[in-house]
């Protein structure tokens, strides 16, 4: 099956807005073994939308739209697709009813433009949309399928995963369901990673290995098509193991899962408090952990000590660590113990991290940008120091020196 | 002049990576003045990248490609449209010096196919890549330009700003150069900032005005063309008094700048020193602080106090304001109030800022989700208390009431 992608809005094409659903619905339909061939995208205009439609229709089999399903004359998706089509456009009762009661529940006037959203063509299936007004559509004419959604991510997204997939899933006359699994990696780069596993990527078919880098992270997909879920755990078995036996000290989730939440998961189930003391990352391994629902149960929080002073009145770091010319200075593994040891004892937390080196862009104390001490002080066990040399620009490596911290408290959990 | 901007890359067609470029170059058209009537995306297959050429040609009098110039098999797109036009494939010599020069200054053996980034069309005028090997091309041919330039955003953009854009502005015969001026707004959203605007929006023919939200700030460009920027700023002051006069409460900078660099280069101005003691937020607000480079002059750290015992315990805040039937508890304006100023204290600075709210999922001390006390304390002057209720979901509380501390912080600072 050749899929082609249309996202259509002219916010798209003038670059106020990223296009963030074309990549949704690439990998989503990589996922459902959807091969995509184009994406397009087209402003709120009836004569190019419809040009787009038909070039894609030279191209695909099947084509998915998304956007231009709302209210206003801008919205001209089921228009131009039922123009193009020759079909009548009718109104979906169920969905105009439930435009009418949520205006009735809430109040408020309906104007007559949200009579729109219940709208579809003749003769096709409608896809119901769970977060907002506007019904999908989807119908098959001449060979090619053609499914219509809305714009906004948060309506989007659903419609695809609950009934979109599975319509495009019967359509390929495929009875056997995807089943997949995702291997989450921390402490490894993308390319290390590849390398590692070039042979079973080169060599895979089924099921198929996928890697994935998003937000820094790393991950690895397996899919697989069968029966049941027993069946295709057979198939993927022996390839997770396969790659653990290689990898596995790198592998913190069996699900797509952030490696803060895998902590926060971890630190709760061990009923385990935390805290951090950050100089160059700035409050940035904070602010990650503290993303997680639930982190206040286990993370107690942190000081931000930016400067000397502050990691001496604050942390009781010695001056004399700190500053002058034998001094292993706020960049060293002295003070990473230090101020992790510190921490933990001031928050009264069973673990503290620590991180201080150089952000850049200039260096610091006569030490290169990108170095970067870890700290883990331990209720149990000694303080374990890491010393790191990372690259990038400023926000990069405060990013990866937050995530190296988040692996090294990572790895020191696992093993306790 | 209608443009349209094929990005090339199976890693883009898979949904591996968002298409920024895309984005980047609609803007920049928009910039100039050209209008961008479709975007494509197609892997790297030459059969369908003559296919979207062909198809571009048919539509578009200006084809921007980003992406396919490095030196493996896999990048075809010179090869592409140079078939597709029947023209040769000549060697940049210039390049190929560069590149020649590159490896032996490195030291490493050059790999023969790095001479394909020298590769250019003939008769076509080569645009040069300050940031990496590959060297860009530009030319014209029936009617129709063509741009071809590297995928890496950090090649791509520079050869567009430095190269393309002046070729492209040589190609419309429009003898003035384009002038704009990017007024950034604080403490006020998108659509009440375009409802204050709109008779403006909707009556601008020259200056243009648009607004722009990106990353939870908000803009609006000012552009016009004229013969030098004297008489472009004659054209763009009326426009932007008459905002100012609307709004100038909100407009923290008429350049593109984020509020946090605004605020370290304030402090940085006047020498003064800032601290941050933060509860909801978890970090967020010292990591965007000392996101700015140079922020380590003025920002001198902070302390986040996730729990009620670490409120105490650091920052002093007595548990019977915290904790008990008849405490204003944790999240309220006294503990704001109290946080701001001992952190001051603590940290010898000028200013200290305050955080305290429920980030959510849950409610917490019976208050609801989103309610968000700031507290700004200073060494002249009372401590100021800001009560927010904010909207959405913890990573945007999160950070709405990071930008909110910013912004009561420069409401204080630019009236000081």
């Amino acid at each position: 099956m050749k899929a082609e992608i249309i996202a259509v809005g002219t916010e798209l094409l003038l670059g106020q807005i990223l296009n963030t659903n074309a990549q949704y619905l690439a990998q989503a339909c990589a996922d459902l073994g959807v091969g995509v061939y184009y994406q397009t995208v087209v402003g709120d205009n009836t004569e190019r939308l419809t040009n787009a439609l038909q070039t894609a229709k030279s191209r695909a089999d099947l084509i998915i739209c998304t956007g231009g399903l709302g209210p206003t004359q801008d919205d001209l998706t089921k228009d131009a697709l039922a123009a193009s089509l020759g079909r009548q456009i009718v109104m979906h009762q169920p969905s105009m009813d439930k435009i009418e009661e949520m205006f009735r529940t809430r109040g408020v006037h309906m104007v007559e433009s949200n009579r729109r959203q219940a709208l579809m063509l003749e003769n096709s299936d409608p896809l119901a949309n769970d977060n907002g007004l506007a019904v999908g559509v989807a119908l098959t004419q001449d060979g090619t399928s053609y499914i219509l959604l809305p714009g906004p991510p948060k309506e989007m997204k659903p419609m695809f995963e609950r009934y979109a997939a599975a319509w495009i899933s019967s359509k390929m006359n495929q009875a056997q369901p995807l089943f997949s699994r995702m291997l989450k990696f921390a402490g490894i780069g993308e390319s290390s990673l590849e390398h590692e596993l070039l042979d079973l990527i080169e060599r895979q078919s089924d099921p198929t290995i996928a890697p994935y880098a998003k937000e820094g992270e790393v991950a690895i997909r397996l899919t697989t098509r069968a029966a049941t879920q027993a069946e295709a755990d057979l198939k993927l078995d022996p390839v997770e193991r396969e790659i653990r036996g290689r990898l596995g000290q790198h592998i913190y989730a069996a699900e797509d899962v952030t490696l803060e939440q895998e902590i926060v998961r971890i630190l709760s189930g061990r009923k385990l408090l935390l805290a951090a003391a950050e100089s160059c990352t700035g409050g940035l391994f904070s602010d990650m952990i503290t993303s997680v629902p639930g982190s206040s149960a286990v993370y107690r929080g942190g000081i931000v000590c930016y400067t000397n002073e502050l990691k001496h009145k604050l942390l009781g770091v010695p001056m004399d660590v700190l500053e002058g010319p034998d001094a292993p200075g706020a960049v060293s593994s002295e003070t990473a113990r230090q101020l992790a040891e510190q921490m933990r004892e001031q928050a009264g937390s069973d673990y503290a991290v620590s991180i201080t080196g150089v952000a850049g862009p200039d260096s610091s104390e006569g030490k290169p940008v990108g170095l970067v001490y870890v700290g883990v002080a331990r209720k149990q066990g000694d303080t374990v120091v890491e010393r790191l040399q990372l690259s990038g620009n400023r926000a990069s490596i405060k990013w990866r020196a937050a995530k190296s911290a988040l692996y090294q408290l990572w790895k020191l959990l696992r093993t306790e």
